[in-house]
């Protein structure tokens, strides 16, 4: 992409820039896999929260989204779309949120882990005559929220649900902790044991006389390193329409697969210590230091030329709310100021995708033929 | 406070709640020490990014504002400050969004610390016909920007400025190592160190016959530690007005003085293993974990009760996206799901208020009588 620079000037810096080729090549990946496992597809918005990317996702296959937050859910669905899984769990106060929407005709499909969220939905539906399609939430991994598959709690939790007038949707499961391996074996370990964790909790409902018409399993590591998805009927993913480096340590993308990175300006130097002064701190990169711990530390960030180009060896070794400190990791760059000088445009990969996202009102898509068009995303709740 | 909680069911979670009652002390401690030192007070309004706030701020006594974007002076302008320091180094392709603010009847200054940035400003500024106030960044701790007091460079800075039309409106300088201190001693000495460091830099530009009016330093806990500011005009402090658990470990605050928490609702628990899990994840906390490396770490943060009364032993132990881990830090509290039962709303106090504050687009501001307002804060560039 060295065709894009000569459009860049007019972009003020810290900018969040979009590399558009990489984005629709990695969503077009994943929807080929998908295709391939034969599987429904149901992207996690939560990464983007922008409407032409999730667009972009639907046009290439998707059936539906994942959001985290209800606002994202009325933000998309006010851009149309309308099969919508809520993947936090359900609690009382947010239900006439969820019913509004519900109301205003969004399929919007909800979660929950335990007994008393569950009478919670089910008496506030008797009481608003409203039968709301409730998914029930799977812990294969131990990471986070969810039912153990061979907990009673699963089939008490359906119960209330089922009998209770909601329509009881499925199962659903996050093998978050994915994100903590980085071999290939580990990896595809870790999906069949989230394939196998939800399956096996849908197969106890089932054999209980209860419907389980969705087994939805998922996380980007897992979903790209899954070779038999038997019993299952959608993936969700989020973070690999962008990728980042913590991807690429767990080794799910190269460096050249991640589409977001943070355009900035050099503002200075202190060369005895072989730094370079940036405009883009941790309020543009965020406070994630998600490679701390995995093999690779690439501390705030990746280095690339303005053209995505990576140059090996330096990246952001710190940051203060509006300066990044560049350097090259390992023996200092005595003459960075001229490696680097003050203007010097650069893009920085980030740890995190969807936290450097969500640093910015707006992304800079950057196109191929270099054109730049700015693509709002939501922020708060 | 107890009389906050009958008000507060409305507010959706997770929000970012301010404490106005303890903020306003928070604001006056600061401006009394400062009016007690004899010199003028210039808070960082990147901390909070507020209209409101900096207008309490400027009400107590602040004698103007420093920002950290562009963005933020012109914001603050409209909102009816003149007088604004935009403390990061100046780059030339920021000029054209200086020249405009200034043009508007903004009284904006801006920093440099090299003779390249100071050629381009006095080039462009002559351009313009534009004469730049300019303050020149000294370096008196080693942790980023700046000219070290000593440096040949900062007489040629001073002159490129000066035979080049821009106005020499002073040094300013800010001691950031002094978050990694934590003794009243080593605060004290570092308070004193850039005190020193800044009015010697001052000095010797006076004596090469250079205007230098304006000294300014400051960082909350120098701004806190000194006791003698002789030879400085002016200090400069962002966090103060809010404070939070990184300036509790540095030991200019007690948790009580935090104004600013992140509301949060209990969704979920998994008992064996002593978690609650609350809708407050790092996107409502940041990622921020400043108190990592400190003498107490909080984990994303401490809970407190919905009246801000903290509980010991429990933080916020994990984070993702939407869901917070809430747990004894220590042996686990099995009785978990007893003690925060599922719809229970609490505060958490974070590790870095200027973080988690950009995490929302607004503040809820809550008074002692229990009345919430909505202030709205800035967000991106």
């Amino acid at each position: 992409m060295d065709n894009l620079a000569p459009a860049w000037p007019h972009i003020d810096t810290p900018a969040a820039v979009i590399d558009t080729a990489r984005m629709q090549r990695n969503i077009h990946r994943m929807q080929a896999r998908m295709d391939a496992l034969g599987v429904r597809f149901r992207p996690h918005a939560k990464t983007s929260k922008c409407a032409p990317v999730v667009r972009a996702q639907i046009a290439a296959g998707a059936s539906g989204i994942t959001v985290s937050t209800l606002r994202e859910a009325a933000y998309f669905f006010d851009d149309g779309v309308t099969d919508i899984l809520y993947g936090v769990g359900m609690v009382a106060n947010k239900l006439p949120q969820a019913l509004a929407l519900r109301r205003r005709g969004c399929d919007l499909k909800i979660v929950t882990d335990s007994v008393e969220s569950a009478r919670a939905i089910v008496d506030f539906g008797k009481a608003n005559a409203e039968a709301f399609e409730v998914w029930i939430e799977i812990d294969t991994d131990g990471h986070r929220s969810g039912i153990r598959p061979d907990e009673p709690a699963l089939l008490e939790v359906a119960t209330v649900l089922h009998e209770g007038g909601a329509r009881l949707g499925g199962v659903m499961t996050h093998a978050g902790s994915s994100y903590d391996l980085d071999t290939p074996e580990a990896l595809a370990a870790m999906a069949e044991q989230e394939r196998a964790g939800c399956v096996h909790s849908a197969e106890r409902l089932r054999a209980a006389g209860l419907p389980c018409p969705v087994v939805s399993v998922g996380s980007t590591p897992t979903a790209l390193s899954a070779s038999n998805l038997a019993g299952v009927t959608e993936v969700r993913a989020g973070v690999y329409v962008f990728f980042d480096l913590v991807m690429h340590n767990v080794g799910v993308c190269a460096t050249d697969d991640i589409a977001l990175s943070v355009l900035t300006t050099v503002i200075g130097h202190q060369p005895d210590k072989g730094w370079a002064i940036v405009d883009a701190g941790w309020m543009a990169m965020s406070r994630d230091r998600g490679t701390q711990k995995q093999k690779h530390d690439f501390g705030y960030g990746q280095v690339c030329a303005l053209d995505g180009t990576a140059i090996p060896g330096y990246i952001l070794s710190g940051a203060n709310q509006e300066h990044g400190i560049l350097s090259h990791d390992g023996a200092p760059d005595t003459d960075i100021a001229k490696h680097f000088p003050i203007g010097t445009q650069l893009r920085i990969l980030p740890n995190h995708a969807c936290a450097t996202g969500a640093q910015f009102p707006a992304y800079q898509a950057v196109t191929e033929d270099g054109d730049a068009a700015e693509w709002s995303r939501l922020h708060g709740w």
